[in-house]
């Protein structure tokens, strides 16, 4: 069903993602059946469930920039597709960080691991989940290869979607790999550099950028607009990723779903973190590493929160995604673009960069 | 680099084979140091080597068995895109079996284990093989889209390469599924009948079917030959799995470079396993019962294999892989063949059912 309205913030155009992944998970019932992996068909439409599907609407808008739709329900099917490539990374996330939940729901693993309960349930819940995230990356390639879009058009995106895969999940390994000390980056500067280098690809290009040019792509935009919409899409992203981090730490849990300071227990050095690590006094910076990646209690969070706040990093990150929102504006008027998209990207940009509806 | 000879066994093949990976793995470096992720490209290179590139000698002269070989060296890297996507699967493959072993060296996330060290790594390892049979999957496709090929035979062969990957993924998650007793089959027949679809889509069509009608459909060839291709790669591909499960019990731990009995002791319900618990006596099938899926002494894995041989299914069995072979050969007189392509899918086939050189 293509989407009724424009506004990326219509419930509609979220209704209408839903339903193209519905639909294609509905296609693959008779595969699983016939091979006996319904439990993983059920499973993916949890995993691929909710969400502010904003990298099909920054994919649609991308689109849109470039040339008008001439096919919303083909257009809507391919947008759809980095929406089962993000379940799938999730999946792998949740094993990842042993993470319990997702959107206030059980992860993936655990989910299985309920479902067959007893002594081995846990290592089937890690399996069906390893297998889960790798059919669903399989099926958001097929996704979008079956969106019905021209081939000229899906000719000219692969390469962009290639590259995009391979950015979040080499992104994905540094970012790894730095949570457990296990790159040369001894200095703080250092670790700084590495925190930019894991926003910029498993974040900004990720969320943004590539979903931005993958539409404009599609289209057969020209090489300036799909440059114009890179700049973009990374200081858009850069924003989501400094909004991601506060959240991490001062969000509400109820809103966002994971317990209250879930990246301090994590012990994640974002760069809202080593920012504060780099600004406080000896003692606060001494008592913020023992904070990190230990199990926390509340008054540790409101500890660290205060040494975050009072360190003077809070309000810096809060700058700094405000001026990124600033040049990403300058940016969009660079280019000619139809007024629709000037108007959608625009507020596309405020939305991820506050997490507001 | 080209083939040189077109005998499938010939070590050149295999070298031609390696030498494409290694390439297409040096393409990657550029990437992977400018995200900061070269030990996964590292382990990628691990993680690929060896083997004996059955798969891609299967799309090989399933090419020849449709058309002239226009373009080798593309024709190879083609090919060898399936070896990647085999190095993905054993990848996630060890981490859900929690295999410590791979042809002989450590697996991929002992490797990563053992390169971070401490309380940690165990957790690092996981994590970072998680990644690494991602990114391999998804370079077996970047692979494939960057062979060289005309782009009017990949258009061709998407589908079927799609349809490859959705298989081995269903099929792995009900071989799972099966080993935790985590599906509905409760009687002994309905757990053969899953072992069949296993063997069939985990195996059989993975392996073989698929991979040489892949060869033929990247040729352009009738759909005459390509339904026989997939009958013929079934036979053989069942035949492969039969012979896999005789080397998992029987099977001398330096040729094939796991522990001795090692599918005794992850207790797997093989075609042979299930077939001599049908047909022993009550004491040895309880016996045998109680060897699968516990730590086992070679003392154990003797008795299993006297309970095994005695039962009739060793016999039995072997008499299924000749019969299957027998069938392939059949097949392959049932449609006009290049007699080289011929010859070579014979031999092909042989190999696979003997795993010898």
């Amino acid at each position: 069903m293509p989407p009724r309205s424009h506004s990326p913030q219509a419930p509609d155009f979220i209704e209408a993602v839903d339903a193209a992944i519905a639909q294609f998970l509905d296609s693959r019932v008779e595969i699983a059946e016939r091979i006996g992996a319904m439990p993983l068909l059920e499973q993916a439409r949890f995993a691929t469930a909710g969400g502010k599907r904003l990298r099909a609407a920054f994919c649609w808008w991308g689109y849109v920039a470039a040339a008008p739709v001439a096919d919303a329900a083909a257009l809507t099917r391919a947008a759809a597709s980095l929406e089962l490539l993000q379940a799938s990374l999730l999946v792998h996330d949740d094993i990842i960080d042993n993470s319990d939940t997702r959107r206030g729901a059980p992860s993936a693993h655990r989910a299985f691991q309920a479902r067959l309960g007893g002594d081995r349930a846990e290592s089937y819940g890690i399996a069906s989940a390893i297998l889960l995230g790798d059919v669903l990356f399989d099926w958001s390639i097929a996704m979008l290869e079956s969106s019905g879009l021209p081939s000229e058009a899906l000719d000219r995106a692969r390469g962009i979607v290639a590259e995009m895969r391979s950015e979040v999940l080499l992104g994905q390994y540094l970012d790894v790999a730095a949570g457990f000390d296990a790159t040369d980056a001894t200095t703080l500067e250092a670790q700084q550099e590495q925190a930019a280098t894991v926003l910029e690809y498993k974040t900004a290009r990720y969320t943004v950028a590539r979903p931005v040019q993958l539409g404009a792509t599609l289209a057969g935009g020209s090489p300036e607009l799909i440059a114009m919409l890179g700049r973009y899409g990374s200081l858009v992203g850069q924003a989501f990723q400094l909004r991601d981090d506060i959240l991490g730490v001062f969000g509400d849990p109820e809103l966002i779903g994971k317990p209250a300071g879930d990246d301090l227990r994590e012990g994640k050095r974002t760069t809202l973190v080593l920012q504060a690590l780099g600004l406080s006094n000896e003692a606060d910076r001494t008592a913020l590493r023992a904070i990190l990646g230990t199990p926390t209690d509340d008054a540790a969070v409101d500890r660290a929160r205060r040494i975050i706040t009072d360190s003077g990093a809070l309000e810096i990150v809060e700058d700094q995604i405000e001026a990124l929102l600033y040049r990403a504006t300058v940016e969009l008027d660079s280019v000619a673009l139809p007024p629709e998209a000037k108007t959608a990207l625009t507020r596309l940009a405020k939305r991820a960069a506050t997490r507001e509806r």
